[in-house]
């Protein structure tokens, strides 16, 4: 559908193409972090597995993320299945908000080594709400300028318009909620990420 | 053909593309990882091939960790010839699949290191069975979610239920033969890259 | 309109798709160099805040080099908008001009370190030099040989190039401000990416 | 044209695409490796210069391997523009051939740091030869397994033929010349790199 000629400006292959390639390799890179610590190879048999267990954060951490930045990627697939034309102003919008989304690995490794700490509540928060202006700003800007096919429904927008703004809502929340208890704000985000995953009206509406 | 818009729901080609940019980069930096160790340059002639040799079970890793993702990749190609729409469950299982399989090269590169030590044989056979498992799901989700192209025939969903499962049992065997002998496991694991590399009869059922 | 097979020679699709790949793994790669230095745990409520301070240049880098990128992505983006067919000597001015935009985060990441040393903002203002003349030769190339599409007007090609020029220009300018004052050097460079990021009489010009 | 669906078995569509995301990893990784040595920054002023040129031979090494990467690069899509259908074997073989150009960075960072040393030229050589023989191999069969399109003419297939194997040939001859100077088996490489660089008769055979 995005390869639809007859629009005029850009069409938004090199857009998906480009941010499917940020997108897959912020999410493959994070693997590549978890690296084994050098243990002590005359009894390797007890030190192995106390090795893995160690490495336990970082799994924890890694799937966290992975699910997050995938929760970006469903977001802009389904979002670019409406938007059918780019010009200047929306290359560089989807560039900042890509430029943000790089950085939620940083952000969630500090999370998971310091989970108790308020501060990297805030930080991995901060992230989330960053992410999410971004994408709404870019998804308020493709409707403004005419940008998505033009059958798109008003209930549609707003339904859509719900679902990106619960993230950094959630998030305000958590950093709230790190004020009292920082492992409640940590499941917060967990909890987001399975409100993410179930199926929606909107996936309905496609023809 | 997975590009067919006579489909309802959304097309596969952006999950295609995401997931040929996991498997490409999960592939490729392994041969990153592969650093020749500091040697004394005023003997560089002889210290060369000694530290060149020294890296050869580290060659032997990429190589065993390549073949199995391009497996998959082989794998994923093949089922997404068929898979001709997706959904929201689609692209989460889909995640989920590819999040275990970038896990593939830390597994093999414990395994490598530490080839006499049963734990490393049970942590790439737990990576296997893990990675068999989503993909079996995600396979039997798109046929029960009529993602597929109308004319697969049943004998042919049989086949490609039995090369699926294969590498699960083959990982669970060699589990069991861990406790007698952890090389004869890592042969096994040889064994099935080289069973899918021979051709099936699913490879002369495409028109 | 790349795809168009009513040419003769190579389509662009492929010259797309690559350098597609390596702007996302260079724009990319920066946020993972980015990495929290060892704190003591002990006291890490107060050590955390100080850390992640002590980043603040490692992240004006890397804003500076994604944007920075980003302009060149775009550039190369409208400009095989234009550009249909590919040959050998595209094929290999495209390489080159790829080879040294991926040398833009070494250079940006010494320029973001040594802010006030005059080296550093030669080294960043070549590397700008440098993808600017490579660039440029492309582009000529491509109109000389034909390889763009027909109906493009030479009022276009003439703001094509002024806009393609300023980059270098300013890079020039910027080299020589530094003679007087590096940190004005360094003004000039972040001015540049916010005239790209301005729409321009070019993008109207699209059908 | 590869899209084209006339042709029984799978397009070779994603070939292209997940070989373009390994080329382009394997291409942009390098310039990643190129690191600045921690320097004095008390008087920063005088140590940088001196950096940057101790960092000369890793610049030498990335544009060797860049381009060299970007020669085989340059071949696949040559090949793949009449490689028109695939299967089973010829992704196996596909795979290979990424396999070994993936540890060319490696070999060529080998050669980089030891020009005086024969056996980084040998290793060096031995990848090009590995690389060579992979991709001819992959060239014959999909010839004899009449994957190409049909109107492919004897002289054309020759002419391919004595390119691909111009690579190999080269490399065998720097290894003799290894025995006698290691600096004149430098030398042949990057011949081997503009002889690659210039426009053939093939590239007048599109239509």
């Amino acid at each position: 559908m995005s390869s639809s000629s007859s629009f005029p400006g850009l069409s938004t292959r090199r857009i998906e193409a480009f941010s499917d390639g940020v997108f897959s390799i912020v999410i493959t890179l994070m693997a590549f972090q978890i690296k084994l610590p050098p243990i002590d190879s005359a009894n390797a048999a007890q030190e192995l597995p106390r090795a893995l267990i160690t490495l336990w954060p970082e799994f924890y951490t890694y799937a966290l993320s992975f699910l997050m930045v995938g929760v970006y990627w469903i977001g802009h697939h389904n979002a670019y299945h409406h938007i059918q034309r780019s010009n200047r102003p929306l290359l560089w919008m989807n560039l900042v908000s890509l430029m943000i989304i790089a950085l939620l690995p940083f952000s969630a490794s500090v999370l998971g080594r310091y989970m108790d700490n308020q501060i990297s509540v805030v930080l991995y928060g901060s992230n989330i709400i960053a992410i999410g202006l971004a994408n709404y700003a870019q998804w308020r800007y493709a409707l403004n300028a005419r940008l998505v096919n033009a059958e798109i429904e008003p209930w549609f927008v707003k339904k859509v318009n719900f679902r990106m703004l619960m993230a950094p809502a959630v998030a305000v929340s958590s950093i709230l909620v790190s004020f009292i208890n920082t492992r409640a704000s940590v499941l917060l985000y967990l909890a987001l990420i399975v409100f993410y995953m179930f199926p929606t009206a909107l996936d309905r509406f496609r023809k």
